[in-house]
């Protein structure tokens, strides 16, 4: 069993291509669980529900924490029993989107979510991960057409091209796990190249 | 202006003896505001709803990181402000609680306590801290008399005997900031004695 991330900023297809790569692993016979961060939990969603609420006042020491405490419901109740259990996991982002959004969007160190990810997970992290990128303009663009944007999407076009530049940058560094996806193609070659890189890694 | 935490197990006494404290200040020309933990923000008090609640099946790491994360955010909405204000506060439990409490009573590594400290406070200690101390039996007596027990209260005997041991031989090892009060004592000769720390640390 696997733990597989989507990674990307707000539009640019994650849960459509979740969804048809959950389908394809099942053709290939094995079970799948598809999780989302930070929700998934009862725990999570209430967790979730503060950090997209527009009138809390929160620190950023008090976010990162809360995206660690969500994360480590996550993996207590969900994520490692699945795994234990012989199923593969595929979570809509996991802790790559913190150092995006945290640290490359909002400035937070990085130190500090490197030693948050450690007291976490331990050694745990993702055997394949998934970062759809495309143009900030293109995800805004999608995420408008599906009506109203929260906090984190109602940040400036500069905050999304740094979370963008710290997903494709750490990609690089880690290009064995993380594989950049070019999302401003067709759908289906969106879905093709997917395919190409769980067949290449699995 | 300084920071005073009020330290122990259920039915000590403390509430009573803060009231107390915070008249005596003021009798003294200080501007006192009173805080608990993990409460006092909003914020806070969704995350005591969710940790004094019997149906969650939370990790310790979750536990630890939202009572952090409650602590990051009392610090940053209240306990800083207040303090740049002039004003002393006295709060309800504090850091030391979570060291007994996760750490003396529930087993979870010092230095995961000790690492998530540092993460929050930075070097912020309390410049006063009482600690109202009895035999757990007297506690559990007190607090049983108040109505139904929460989760931490359910725990058993020994529990609360494990946390009671830490904040004592923890009072011990930070003699100079960490006072030991006799909470078995009448309610008038406790007061005299919290009075005396005061007198004398400040």
């Amino acid at each position: 069993m696997k733990l597989i991330t989507f990674e990307g900023i707000e539009g640019v297809g994650k849960s459509t291509q979740i969804n048809l790569s959950k389908e394809w692993l099942e053709s290939k016979g094995h079970s799948v669980k598809l999780l989302r961060e930070p929700g998934s939990t009862k725990f999570g969603e209430k967790i979730r529900e503060i950090l997209l609420s527009k009138d809390s006042n929160i620190s950023s020491n008090t976010e990162l924490l809360l995206m660690f405490a969500a994360r480590a419901q996550h993996l207590h109740q969900k994520i490692l029993p699945a795994l234990e259990a012989g199923v593969w996991v595929i979570s809509d982002r996991f802790t790559d989107a913190t150092y995006a959004y945290q640290s490359g969007g909002r400035g937070v160190p990085v130190e500090k979510v490197a030693l948050l990810e450690s007291f976490v997970q331990g050694e745990l992290r993702p055997d394949l991960t998934l970062l759809l990128d495309a143009p900030i303009e293109v995800g805004m663009a999608r995420a408008k057409s599906r009506g109203k944007l929260d906090r984190f999407e109602e940040e400036q076009a500069e905050f999304f091209n740094k979370v963008r530049d710290n997903y494709l940058s750490r990609a690089k560094v880690e290009a064995q796990r993380f594989k950049i996806i070019d999302a401003t193609q067709s759908l289906e070659s969106v879905q093709v190249d997917i395919a190409e890189q769980l067949k290449n890694t699995f």
